[in-house]
């Protein structure tokens, strides 16, 4: 086997592990930690949570309260000018992608200069980040865990991708707590990212023995508990559904994604639209493009999907596809671009797919697709 | 769920990846590396091999060649007084468990002072680590990957458990092609000591879903793998092992052990012996004096070895344990205890269960176990 990579944070999980938000930043040498959240969070009462926590361990803190849904080129840099004026040590962030993504784009700044667009693709990054504590309030980006970084170029209008290694934070905490908080909606996807995460790291490229169990454990969890944690909110499916987050991100991190989330940054960057929303309408059409070039992949995953083996691979590859769009339809969430967008931004969809080719996540897709190829796809599910 | 924490070191896996050494050293600031390794390894050329390595990354060694099989706590000691002497900034360890374990053992002494006794148990370790950078090159001790530590005392004659999170190394680089210098005893050995680990941290008291899946990973490679690694000596057989040694390595750093690994340890100190000669004479009847107490976790084992289900729970697990004493049975190593010591040593036996009920690994045995009863599993095979 050529060398390949693994690289996930410490973690530590379950009900109530918040509470050590202090000790570990104190690990870290922490003195006065730079605190990234956002306004939902703060109004859910799990920031003051987090202060106490770390005035408990006498650690003072600066508030960064400025995160935005799908955060832009301009505001981490302005976070990384305030990170600097305040002469903070570690990086904390609490929230969902938007809020760790955020923090993360403010450590590369920090401590590296220049603009975020410097950094866009993989292993650009330099110099060391500061320290990064980081806890989730979602059970999907995975920022927590990857070392994957995605902030919007609002000049390009395009989601950047920035990888490297050194982005994976210290320490991620996950307290399935928290993820009572979370609307239906969000639970929904927050889900389908992590499902997305799952499927294209394992049929990528770059998929490794170390990779390939966490999406298979990632896709198995989500498909039984969704629907559950849906209907019942009950902590027992919003934890499984945790733990599927961080197999299908330990796995995403260390394989990449592929054709379908490439298309995705270049869509939610074009129409501020989040991941979750994206992947029940293009997922399984990638999927679809992708099945020849991995018939015994796809296969694998179909037999976890459908809990059981169809007379060929192709067969059980085919039915697990088909088997996936039942189950999206199963959640009241859009299936067509066109209830996403306007009528007449069909014009966009050829820059779209333009600028998706050249996303790094579109090296690792198992096959080769083109701009052409995938405006192809696009078009299939308008 | 209770909180659980997972952690485990950055991998580098792949043929070839030695080379990565020097890149490694310097991500963690090597000015002057500390390299622990043997005899064995420096015959077999791997020492000047990885000094190759280091000169060409522009850094500066000292060679600390002092390693014994067991590694004894004076010579930890010993080696701490060379580190502190020569100021070295960075740990690197080539070899099997003996080079890995005592590099942490000086690790420990040079940043928190001592005797190596002092840290015996878990969590006892305060201060930070300096950098470690482990290249293994058995595929089963773990060593490179775990936060254990085992060091003999020489004057109670027993192998203490150090266990901390910051023993778990910065860097593993796992190069599947050292493996092709070991000797087929020691490709048992090493395979059967993964083996133990991922079966006893699979019914451990604090397994977790982050170590579960590596758990049953793990036996299935050993399971579908030993007999050819061993009989064909093939590169790819011998990297399926180590992807195993890995899996296994990151299930039982996180989950613990058990009641055989606590008697393994005794029975080391006071015998001198590897692991890997004492788990196919003790393995199975633990996990027979076990089985009531985790029947469905067993039958989940049983499964993996067997790749069936039979009528029930408890007949799947019993039919695994019995195919697991078969697959034992079919490589040419001592199975019971009588053949490894001497005769008159069974004397010895009360006072080793004695030892091995305080061992930190019998905390975490599903069934809890007196000194009698793991007395009575001793002398079942005697």
């Amino acid at each position: 086997m050529e060398t390949t990579k693994f690289a996930i944070p410490e973690i530590i999980f379950g009900r109530g592990s918040l509470k050590y938000a202090g000790q570990c930043a104190l690990r870290h040498g922490a003195k006065k930690v730079f605190l990234v959240s956002d306004s939902g969070i703060e109004e859910a009462g799990w920031v003051q949570r987090l202060m106490d926590v770390l005035a408990e361990a006498g650690i003072n803190w600066i508030y960064y309260p400025g995160v935005t849904s799908n955060p832009r080129d301009y505001e981490v840099e302005q976070g990384a000018k305030f990170y600097l004026k305040n002469d903070c040590d570690v990086i904390m962030a609490i929230g969902g992608g938007s809020s760790l993504d955020t923090a993360k784009g403010i450590a590369i700044i920090a401590s590296n200069g220049g603009k975020i667009r410097d950094y866009e693709g993989a292993n650009r990054v330099e110099r060391p980040l500061p320290p990064m504590v980081f806890i989730t309030t979602t059970a999907g980006s995975g920022s927590d865990i990857s070392q994957f970084c995605i902030i919007t170029d609002v000049e390009r209008a395009v989601k950047m991708s920035i990888i490297t290694r050194t982005l994976v934070p210290n320490i991620a905490i996950v307290d399935p707590l928290i993820l009572r908080t979370k609307t239906e909606t969000l639970i929904i996807q927050s889900a389908v990212d992590a499902l997305a995460h799952a499927i294209e790291a394992y049929v990528s490229r770059i998929a490794s023995p170390f990779t390939e169990p966490q999406s298979l454990k990632a896709i198995d969890l989500i498909m039984r508990n969704l629907q559950s944690a849906v209907q019942t909110r009950s902590l027992d499916s919003l934890e499984q559904l945790s733990i599927a987050s961080i197999a299908a991100s330990m796995a995403f991190s260390n394989a990449s994604l592929g054709a379908e989330h490439a298309l995705a940054h270049s869509l939610g960057g074009q129409f501020d639209m989040s991941h979750g929303v994206i992947h029940p309408i293009l997922l399984t059409s990638v999927m679809r493009f992708n099945l020849d070039s991995c018939v015994s992949k796809m296969a694998d995953i179909g037999r976890v999907i459908l809990n059981k083996n169809l007379g060929s691979d192709k067969e059980t590859a085919m039915e697990g596809i088909n088997k996936l769009d039942e189950f999206f339809a199963s959640f009241d969430v859009p299936l067509k671009l066109r209830q996403v967008v306007n009528k007449d931004d069909q014009k966009h969809l050829e820059p779209i797919c333009k600028m998706a080719v050249n996303d790094v996540c579109n090296l690792t897709n198992p096959r080769s697709a083109s701009w052409q190829e995938l405006l192809t796809i696009c078009e299939k599910v308008w």
